[in-house]
């Protein structure tokens, strides 16, 4: 830290992301990343001609792209914001909305707490249930900024849009905030809401279902004049947000979806094995409507499991809060992937199962 | 603007970026993009096996690409930045560094005061004197977050090192921004003061000589504690900022230097010669050291002539500003696109000339 920085931020302990180790290959089940590449139509898309015209700067607009996404899901383009990830918008909708302070799950994606600390908004974190559920009864009339990840992270549980409904009604001066990153494998989406609610916000990622997290990009849907705020909070930031190639890229897979719901069944399929398979081991594993396992074992502590799964090569992503680490998150890869890493914990745990 | 947006922000006005009209085809001279694609190996890197690999997250720290640009200048990649755009950076160093207030010339990029406005720092718009050079001795000693374009923006004109550095020395708590987007085309860097000065920041651009506007890479230079700093502010607002294939991209364009040395080499020729020109019809050129020329003909208003040259196709940047409103913006484009834009000048000025 350099004795310049604003001390509001002196204090301020970052967001840490999944760890990206190169000492040696791991099967990396650790981001929550898809382990399918993007639709062969999206890869095509790439060519030389794109890449050259890479000199010229991307659309600040990202017109056609929002246009897609309105046709895709039924929405006017107005209603639609895109964004670098879906971080970006969190952060754009922090700065913009959390002036009342903020409100969130005391376990949930780690970020949220960041940008409270970031723009110095005073937050609570309700605590989830002793079953990991979140009591939508804790979010009603805060009048302040709610934001809840639907699914969940790291716990992969949802709660349902008619919840969602009373929360949003019952806070109608500020605004809710619904994370639907993980919606497409298996969630249920608040998006029919925002037509009826001018204090919803609904975020959503290409990172996972859309397998391009490499590619940062992240969309949004509210009423126009939420998505008016936003688009005044990036055109006073990064009007070039995004990539020029990402924005095709973008384009191209709202063209493909098929390949997508393929690869989301597919991933269902290999949770719903996954987590039978690991019960049938003695592990808890949270009802995940995600792409990941949220799984304690009885027979071992959590970050011990994980130390051993990466000494064998396998990431898994262990988190040191106390009410969780018993627990770790793992990503839901292919089929085989998801073999090695049974193999693995059956040899870890060896004669404890 | 909704009714949920946060009372500081209300009468915020953004940036308004350069247009970009789809109605016909023109000639692009409007934001300082390059006339050049990316050298041929930056294409030829992008093999579909590295679009397929999008499904995967990019470095958040960056790391092969900080050691590219670390090792062509020489310094350490401790004191080394790379971001989504340098846009991106302006915005962190505004945040992190401009608590004491800040202070630019009044004719400079026009996103330092959106970034003043957008987190309430108070900031001084210091005049350019009458034949638009800045005096350094205007920053000396004050004391706050100083931001210079050097070359600046829209003029093109550039102030000496040395005078940077007593600008620098005599702010000895504050830091002093040095913004290079331009310097490849015949600026002269300060890169070599930030090994001697801790509060020295410099940032750069791989949108201008390195023709990749649209891929969204900035990078900057200083102290390994003032970049320690800029690194919080990302792992708070968005840790994987940067495209997963833009990082690639610019790693190799870090391998291509004799290309982009060429380019800017074509760039300087192509603007002394449009400005010679220019001068021979009349005109008031500034002495430009960027990749565009800032202009103005005593025959005809900046604003007239900028719409009569969009009629013929060709966009120019033209800034309402009343100090430099007489002025177009002209970016340098390929011969053929300067000898199109003359003529057209001769066409629309006429009997004038």
């Amino acid at each position: 830290m350099s004795r310049f920085l604003n001390e509001r931020f002196q204090p301020l302990v970052a967001y840490t992301p999944g760890e990206q180790p190169r000492d040696m290959r791991y099967i990396k089940l650790n981001t929550n990343e898809s382990p399918y590449p993007p639709a062969p139509q999206v890869v095509a898309a790439m060519t030389a001609e794109q890449v050259e015209n890479l000199r010229l700067y991307s659309d600040p607009t990202a017109k056609a792209l929002k246009e897609k996404i309105a046709a895709r899901y039924g929405v006017a383009p107005e209603s639609v914001f895109v964004s670098n990830g879906s971080d970006e918008v969190l952060n754009f909708a922090f700065m913009a909305f959390g002036g009342k302070g903020a409100a969130f799950p005391d376990i949930s994606y780690g970020f949220y707490e960041v940008f409270g600390d970031l723009y110095g908004i005073p937050y609570e974190k309700i605590p989830l249930k002793a079953d990991f559920s979140i009591d939508f009864r804790d979010y009603c009339g805060l009048g302040k900024l709610v934001v809840i990840a639907n699914p969940n992270a790291p716990t992969g549980m949802t709660i349902p849009v008619c919840e969602v409904e009373a929360i949003v009604k019952s806070n109608p001066d500020s605004v809710v905030l619904i994370d639907e990153a993980y919606v497409d494998f298996g969630g249920e989406t608040c998006l029919p809401l925002t037509a009826k609610y001018d204090n919803l916000l609904v975020t959503r990622t290409f990172s996972k279902s859309r397998c391009l997290a490499g590619g940062r990009l992240g969309y949004a849907f509210a009423s126009p004049a939420l998505i008016a705020d936003l688009e005044k909070i990036k055109y006073s930031t990064n009007p070039y947000n995004i990539n020029r190639l990402t924005l095709l890229l973008g384009e191209v897979t709202m063209d493909a979806e098929d390949y997508y719901a393929d690869m989301c069944a597919n991933i269902i399929r290999t949770r719903e094995w996954t987590a039978k398979t690991l019960e049938a081991m003695g592990f808890t594993v949270l009802p995940s409507r995600a792409n990941f396992l949220f799984a304690r074992t009885p027979a071992m502590d959590g970050g011990e499991l994980y130390t051993q799964l990466k000494q064998r090569g396998i990431l898994v992503r262990h988190f040191s809060n106390p009410r969780v680490c018993p627990f770790n998150r793992i990503t839901i890869g292919t089929p085989e992937q998801m073999e090695t890493l049974i193999a693995a914990i059956r040899d870890i745990l060896g004669g404890a199962l």
